[in-house]
Parts: structure tokens; C-alpha cells; sequence
């Protein structure tokens, strides 16, 4: 069983020698006086303390047992609910909440780095304080001061939980198809009726409450994703005292068996005229729920990256441990009955593999948290505006590229253990089968793909895109005369180009037919994804560069930073000329076959 | 959950169409008077019907009951010991198996196709009948007349079934280090000491007999791999009649928790001075077992082939079923709320996948099988020989490369389910899970990869390559004048000249540093696999043409052939691209890195 070891050293070199996150928040008003690099550093530890004791030692139980259903209660695998109650002790639901609801007003960004822990050492622990949040961020920004005033205390401290009631069975990521229903009653509240599916941590035993945040319609609403309105409908209804009280109309119909994640109860939840208050205005729900669409993607990014991570270090002890052949160059551990497997190219190739997309992912998920941060604190508008265009233009490639790489690196976390690599004890099999999820949650990749190329890129006429290539271009411009960047700042600065051209070759086609958005995006979106990391590899080489100029001893590390980026370059960026002859294919080989005719 | 299909037309394309069975079995003195298309085509809707109707049925159920293990005792799920008492009756195991012990002497061939349908109805299941057709061959190859005359009538009846015992926990693919110990005994017999792992079908309660074939170390046998000999071993003695006696000191000592495939008992299988009969020459045991490696491999490729069928059939159906959003092109089921999510070009990108790997897939195991009724009934030396270089040219690319296609449209599978894809009810993540294994087993995609490069390809000067290169060749030279074809002809011939000389380039690097083949391996099987399959697409689609130019009257389907092989040229070839530039960047990305710095 592999035992999560939280990558301190890593994540400081990205937040504090990549970003410079001390600097970041002395520039926010918000948390200028009380966020230090002192205690930034001291939540890390208080964090991977808990994570790699508490949550990850219940990490592979928690798949074994998962959850289970017995007429409309929920029970979690041994240890969740006390973990969980160790978690609110700890005061990590409170971080990043309003002071006024008994909130720490910490940085989202904080937020993010220890949900990469708490996510790489159980992920399906971390989805139940992670659901909560959202229900959290809706009611600070869209409930009223009473609803604000009944729920949030409770949710912010932990001890009631929230959920997201989106979508339907019938529906999917089309929201706009949903079927809930909500009927005015006389007393101002609502008649909740519908079928919700995919609620995680719809219903369980950790939390006193569950407060669930469901989008349904109103009579006479407009059909489409303009006639949906936005509601808090809790498990438990309050009273007059705020305490809770009787049972609302809310029922947990089943739970579902799915590939991974068992540890999490992914709910059916039925509401048969249950209580619910509006929460924004009539009809705007979705315009509501979008307020946070990209920290909310931001956060399943972090799956990805926490994929990368886990499967890294479980495949990394392996590869160091297990003997098996002789390295083709000459035998390297004469005194042992073969070499370890880490002597072979193909295993280095994957653990490589692993390194290069956890340490990337982890770079490109705290750099848009910084950003984020910005957008909800930035002392200007302009500064806030600029982030916000960084932001939705990279939320969707973090979304989509890192938990499909974040997949890889599973994949590769099993091969490198061969057979062993199959058998659950081992605990590269559950990376797997837990991350596929993410590809799919959220906004499917395609969705994603789709969201990047066709919102982002072309609907601001490339105007999003260039922002963020200018960036890319004043960073290979200011270093163009340091020689040991050569290596990485040529093959940047000409596919930073290429993604202008590419872009434009696409925008062309799609004036003839909109489908070619669609025939391209996913190809794009990987492209995309690979040039980001390229120029964030490429960041983290002159910081490291740099670092061995000045002296640091630290030359293992900082070597490694390098080696790691030339490897980045060498053998996962050349990924992208498939990607752009793919795409110059065009819609067409797509289009051509008759949907009658796939099959005979 | 999906019901099985078999693709009974597109399995009669390409074995009668495209590959000529039948004037291949009348070319064969052992089957030309046996084998007619009739009786191909009647044995391959009998297993099409015990597939769809017998197999495909109890395929969740057993996922989701595994097998279950009680002192030693395992249990098969539910219905599992029913439909193999019908396989039984239906005369499946004795397929190819020779006359003289009650086999019907038919095509290995036939029963590849055939093991195609049982693999992708119910890949657990098949794993059972699969193990027992390697014992049988071991006994028919290597056996003595008496192991023979003992063994093999209850084996190719089905009555007993067979095991191969092989890896030990410490070992796994490295086999020269295996400790399971042989001892001599006065009666002739050996006594079996040591634990076996992974043994599939090692234990269950769906035969009266399990014979294990068992590598093991004589006393003082040289060290690795020269050092190791194989046993008979069953798990109940046989009396002097021939009938089961009394049980032999073997034991199964657990059933491995797995990903996937969890109908099938994966044993640990322990042997405490267990009667053991030696079959083949003292210390020749790794020798008799790569007899039949490549039928062995080619079985493992199945799986592939299987999983991108089974994902195919799924998400196809899904796909025309399941409303969501509308085209970007512009509504196209305007009665309904949504347009079904084929219309949209990501999903037709999957599907096509799917259908441009399972028919390509299809193409080579079959062209594979062929080969090898040639290699084991070839009418000369010289035809044996050449289809015996063919085979073990592209054994391991149909192993390696169809796996991992078939992982890959496995995952498309899940994707075209978005969230439903995770749910395991909907049986698309089952094929994720069940073909895992596909790239572990019979050797990792890796160990494939540096069998191709290594021993086939640079081992014999590339001459094994040449062979194959030539045929792509004249292909193209003989169809050079067909206009229809050029757009599959001139990028296959560019392609075949480059294998050639991307082959020398690591070749060259090669003699510098041997490691160089184990960095370049893996992407050159893929380029190799790539390839390959665009061969057979060419094949096909010329077949196709021929077809429709004749007036066929079967348009929709010679049709979407050839569309199907421009997909796959247009949108699946140009991944080349990609693995010729990583080979390129050669040894020292990957070896750079010390073992101690991967991590801090």
C-alpha cells in the first residue's frame, strides 16, 4: 500500500520560487497584513500532517468498503467520519470563508495547494469538504443576509456539509434540459420536486446537516438553460432558533456502483415537495452557478495533478525496489540477482513521464490559484479583469489536460508495477480507477475542448489567446540571450507562434462550418495544454538555473529541475505535431459516415 | 449493460474477402479436405450464438460477484460452471486440438476467431477454455506418448482444464530467477516445491481436474535461464486406470483482488512436494514454453481486439440514443429536446476510433492466425519459415499495439457515457478494467517493445523487417495505377520507406549504447503498429473498391470501409509524427536523472 508523502519541497519551490506568492499576497489588500511566507509554510506542514496520517492510511480502505445504502441513510468507510472531524478541529474548512461567517479569510490559493494533499492522499475523503465548498462560495455570493446569517456559520465550520444538485438523468452536462420543478408556496419558500443523480456527498454520516444547493424550474419559466432558477433546499429543516429540525422532504434513493471513488456516495436524490428558498434572481440560476465555474474546475484540475503525484511516488519506490532483467548497457547491481527496474529506459521513460506532468501540473494549477486570488482580491479592476482573462482562457486546458495526463500517469503507475500493477494491494490500480472520473465531471474534456476553442479563443476573436501569448512571448524575449535557456526557449517561441497560426487555420474553416470548432477542439486543447507546460518547464528551468548560479547547495534538486524541463521538451512536448496534423485533417473523415451505417 | 453483437459480417469480410480464408485452408494438405467456407461460417454463428445468448449474459453478474475463495476452495460465479458444461457439450474445446485424442483437428485459426467472440462477450469467462488450450499444447508438443495418452483426452474434451504455472511473486516476467525446486524422486517423479503467482483459472470448481504445467529448478541446474524444466503437475494424481485419484499436495492459497477481470480466479498456487512428471529435456523448459509464445501472444492480442469491439458496440449505441446539446452546425432533430450526441464531431471522432482500431484489429489477429495454421501445417519448409518469420515479426505489435488501441477505445468507451461512462451498470468501465491486464500480461508492452526492436528487428540485421517492408511495397507497386487508392497508397509507401530508415537511425545509435533500443522501443512499436494497421486499412478499402466497382449491392457497408480507412489515414496515421520526433530525442533525457533526485 502506497503511503502518501506530501512534496513540501516541491510545492514551495513553485509557490515561493516559481511564483513568488510572498510577493503575490503583500500586493492584496485582503491579505497583506496576514499572510506571510511564515504561515503559508505552517499550514503546509499542518496539512501534510494530517494528510499523510490521517487521510491517507484510510485511503485504500475507503475504496475497499465504499459507502453503503440501506433505505435512504448513508454509511462511509471506517475512519472518514473521524477524519473529518480531525479536519474541522484543524479549522481547514474555514480557510478561505468570510471572517463574518467564522471564516479565515485565508487565500484561495492556500485553499488549493492543501486541497492538492488532501486530494493525493484520499481523494474520495476530500470530496465531501470539497462539495461544501461550492454550496459555501454560493450563498457569500448569492444568498441573501438572512440565508447568509441560517447557513453559513454551519457549513463554514464544518459541521453541517453542502452539496451541488445539477444535473438530471436524462440531461447531463445540458443543463438547460433539467426537469425539477419549484412551486411557489404561500409562505415564500418553494415546492422542490424532481430527481437529482451524480450528487456527491449527497447524503452521509459525517455532518449534521446537509445543505443542498438544486437548480429546477419555476412555472412558466422560459424553456432552455434561461429558465432555471438557483435554491437551497436542507436535508433538515431549520427552526425559528437556527438549530436543526424536522426532516425536509429530501431522500437519498440509491447511491451508484462506478468505477472508482468509493469511498465518496455519489447519491440519487429525490425531492418530493420539499422546502426551498431562491437563492439570486428568478431565472438566473446558471448565471449564478457560472460565478465560480472556474475555481470549481480549477479544483478538479487538482485531481489530475494529485493523479500525477500519487502515481509518481508509488511507481518511483517500485521502480527503486523491484529487481527484475539486466540493464542492456551492462549489469548495474552486480551483488543482486538482477537490476533494479529503474535501470531501464522504458521505466524511466514513464517515471519521467510521471515527474514531468505532477510537477508541471502543480506549477500551472498554483499559478492560476494565484490569479484567482487576484480576481476576488485584486486592489484594481484592471488588475482583476486581467486575471480573470488569464484565468478563463487556462481554466479549461488545466481542467482537461491535466486530469487526461493525469490519467496517463496512472496508467504508467500500474505498467511500471507490470502484473502487480493490476492487483489492488498495490494501490495503482485505485489511481486509476478513482481519476478516470475526472475527465468527466465538471465538463467533460470534450466540453472543455469545446469551451477553450470555441468561447475562449475564437468567440473573443483571439483576443484571449494573444493575451496570454504575449506573455509567453515577453518571457522568451527577456531571456533570449541566456544560452543555457537556448534549448528551451526556441522550440517555446516557435510553437508559441504556431498556436497564433493554428488558431487562425481553424478560425478559417470554422466561418465555412461551425462543426469544424468541433472536429479540432480536442486536438487544440491538448495543444494547447502542452505548449503551456512547455513555457511553464521552461520558468522552472531559469529559477533553477538561477538558484545554481548563486551558489545554492541544493544541486540535486535544482539539477533536476533542468533535467526534468529537457526532458519535458525532448519527449513529451514533439507530442504536438500529431496534434497539429490531426487537425489539419479537418471535419470531413469525421462527418462522412452515415450514424446508420457504423455498423453492420 | 450492454448485449453483445457478433460482428459475424465484418469477421466474414475480412477472413473471406480480404484474407481468402478459404483458398488458404484448401492450400493446406490438413485441411483441404475438412475445411470449406460452410463450415467456417456454421461454427462461427454456433459461437456466435452461445457468445450473444450464453456468455454475454453473465458477464457483469461475474464482474460484479468475482470469484470467491474458501480454504482453498474457489468459486466461479454464478452461472459460469453452467455455460461451460455447454461449451462443453457444444464441442468448443476440442476445436484444433489433434484427432487422435479427440480433437477435431480444425484451423488454430478458426478457433482465434472464435476465441474473439467468447473474449469480447465475456473476456473472464474465456480466460478458463483460454489456459487449457496452453496445456494441451505443451502435452502435444512436448509430452511423451504416455503424458499424452494420460492428459490429453480429458484436456481437449474440456473435462479437465489446464493451467501454466509460471512466475513467482519476486520474478515476474524475469523467469531466470524463478526458485520453485523439482526433486527427484525414486518412482521417476518429481517433488514440486514453491509458490506460483498470477495463475489464472489456477483453481474453481468448473472441472474435475486441473493439470498445472510447472517451470521449476532441478537440483543444481545452472542459474537463470538455461537452468529451468517443466512438469506436469495435477492437482488430483490419476489412478492406474486413468481416473482422478487422490488429491496432490497442491493448494491454492488465495485469489488475487484485482482491477479487472474479477470472474476469473487469479491463484496463488502453492506446491508443497507435489507429484510432478517432467515433460520436454531437463533444464529446456523456457525453450518447450516459447514453442508457441506467438499463438500464446496473439491470444493476448485478442483481448485488445476484443475490447475495442466491446467499447464500440457500447458507446455506438449510446451514442445514436442519448440527446444532449445541439449541433454547432445547426439543430438536426428538431422534434426532439436535444440532438443525439453522435451528431457532434468529438463523439464521431471516439466512435470512429473505436471502429478504425476494432477492424484493423480485426485485420492483423486474423492475417496472424492464418499464419500460423501455416506455420503449424505449411505444406513446405519454405512457406512454414516464412510465415514463421512474418509471425514473429508482428507478434508483438499485434500484442502490444492492439492492447493498448484497445485500452484506448475502451476509455473513449466510458467517454462517450460522460458521467454515465464511470457508473458501472452501463458495463463500459468493465471494459477499461477487464482489458488492463492486456498490457501486463505475456509480457508488457515494454517487453514487447524490446522484443520488436531488439531481437526481431536489430537482431537479424533487419532482415525479418525487410521481409514485411517488401510486402508493403509491392502492395503499393501493384496498385500504384489506381486513382482511388492513391490517398491511402502515397502516405503508406512514404511511411513503409521511413520504418527502414527510422530502423537504421537507432541501429547506428544502438552500437554506441545499447540502452538506446530500450529509450527508442516502446515508440517505435507504435510506429510500427501504426503503420501496420494503415497497410490493412489500405487492403481493405482496396477490397471495398473492388466490391462496390462489381455493382455490390452492400454500398452502406463497402462504403463506410472505405471511409473508415480514410479516417483512419487523416486522423489516426498522423500520430507517427509524434514518435518518430521523441525517437529522435534519443537516450539522454531519460538516463540524465539520478536514481536518488527523482524525488525531495
Amino acid at each position: 500500500m502506497p503511503q502518501y508523502k506530501a512534496p513540501l519541497r516541491d510545492m514551495q519551490f513553485v509557490l515561493h520560487e516559481l511564483l513568488n506568492a510572498e510577493e503575490h499576497y503583500a500586493k492584496l489588500p485582503a491579505f497583506q497584513d496576514t499572510v506571510s511566507r511564515e504561515l503559508v509554510d505552517q499550514y503546509l506542514e499542518a496539512a501534510a500532517d494530517f494528510c499523510e496520517n490521517e487521510l491517507s492510511p484510510i485511503n485504500q480502505s475507503g475504496d475497499r468498503e465504499g459507502c453503503t445504502w440501506n433505505d435512504g441513510v448513508v454509511t462511509t468507510p471506517t475512519g472518514f467520519k473521524e477524519a473529518y472531524q480531525k479536519y474541522i478541529e484543524l479549522g481547514f474548512p474555514s480557510l478561505s470563508a468570510e471572517e463574518q461567517y467564522g471564516g479565515q479569510a485565508l487565500p484561495v490559493s492556500l485553499g488549493n495547494v492543501i486541497s492538492e494533499m488532501v486530494g493525493t492522499a484520499n481523494w474520495a475523503w476530500g470530496m465531501y469538504p470539497g462539495l461544501s465548498h461550492g454550496a459555501v462560495r454560493t450563498l457569500e455570493h448569492h444568498g441573501s443576509t438572512e440565508q447568509k446569517d441560517a447557513y453559513l456559520p454551519n457549513l463554514v465550520s464544518g459541521v453541517w456539509t453542502g452539496t451541488m444538485c445539477l444535473t438530471e438523468s436524462h440531461a447531463g452536462s445540458d443543463l438547460g434540459i433539467i426537469r425539477t420543478k419549484a412551486e411557489p408556496q404561500a409562505d415564500g419558500s418553494y415546492a422542490i420536486t424532481g430527481e437529482k443523480i451524480f450528487i456527491s456527498a449527497g447524503e452521509h454520516d459525517m455532518a449534521e446537516n446537509i445543505i443542498h444547493i438544486v437548480l429546477a424550474r419555476l412555472p412558466g419559466a422560459p424553456k432552455g438553460t434561461k429558465g432555471i432558477s438557483l435554491f437551497i433546499v436542507p436535508k433538515f429543516n431549520l427552526n425559528a432558533d437556527g438549530t436543526v429540525g424536522e426532516r425536509n422532504a429530501v431522500r437519498c434513493g440509491s447511491i451508484e456502483h462506478k468505477m472508482g471513488i468509493h469511498g465518496n456516495s455519489t447519491c440519487v436524490i429525490n425531492f418530493d415537495n420539499a422546502k426551498g428558498f431562491l437563492i439570486g434572481p428568478e431565472n438566473r440560476g446558471l448565471n449564478c452557478m457560472f460565478t465560480f465555474m472556474n475555481t470549481a474546475r480549477i479544483g478538479t484540475a487538482v485531481q489530475g495533478l494529485a493523479a500525477s503525484e500519487g502515481a509518481f511516488q508509488g511507481a518511483l519506490t517500485y521502480a527503486k525496489d523491484r529487481l527484475a532483467m539486466r540493464s542492456l548497457s551492462g549489469v548495474k547491481a552486480p551483488e543482486k540477482e538482477a537490476d533494479p527496474i529503474i535501470v531501464h529506459p522504458a521505466v524511466r521513460n514513464m517515471l519521467m513521464t510521471q515527474k514531468s506532468f505532477a510537477e508541471g501540473a502543480r506549477a500551472l494549477v498554483y499559478l492560476l490559484s494565484l490569479h484567482a486570488d487576484i480576481v476576488e482580491k485584486g486592489a484594481t479592476e484592471e488588475e482583476r479583469k486581467s486575471s480573470d482573462n488569464i484565468l478563463s482562457l487556462l481554466t479549461p486546458i488545466a481542467k482537461a489536460f491535466l486530469t487526461e495526463t493525469g490519467s496517463e500517469s496512472a496508467k504508467h503507475g500500474v505498467q511500471v508495477f507490470g502484473g502487480h500493477g493490476f492487483i489492488s494491494e498495490h494501490g495503482m490500480e485505485q489511481i486509476v480507477r478513482d481519476t478516470r472520473i475526472a475527465c468527466l465531471y465538471e465538463g467533460t474534456t470534450e466540453i472543455q475542448a469545446l469551451d477553450l476553442l470555441g468561447r475562449k479563443v475564437l468567440g473573443t476573436q483571439g483576443a484571449m489567446l494573444k493575451d496570454f501569448t504575449k506573455i509567453i512571448h515577453k518571457f522568451c524575449d527577456a531571456n533570449k540571450d541566456n544560452a543555457d535557456l537556448k534549448e528551451f526557449l526556441e522550440p517555446l517561441a516557435a510553437l508559441n507562434k504556431e498556436w497564433g497560426d493554428l488558431t487562425m487555420q481553424i478560425g478559417m474553416k470554422a466561418m465555412q462550418n461551425p462543426d469544424e470548432v468541433g472536429a479540432a477542439a480536442v486536438d487544440y486543447l491538448y495543444f494547447s495544454g502542452y505548449v503551456t507546460l512547455a513555457y511553464l518547464w521552461a520558468r522552472m528551468a531559469l529559477v533553477a538555473q538561477q538558484k545554481l548560479a548563486e551558489g545554492s547547495t541544493e544541486t540535486g534538486f535544482y539539477n533536476a529541475k533542468v533535467t526534468t524541463a529537457r526532458f519535458y521538451f525532448k519527449k513529451i512536448l514533439p507530442r504536438v505535431r500529431s496534434h497539429v496534423e490531426v487537425i489539419s485533417g479537418g471535419l470531413e473523415p469525421l462527418m462522412a459516415l452515415d450514424a446508420d451505417d457504423f455498423a453492420f
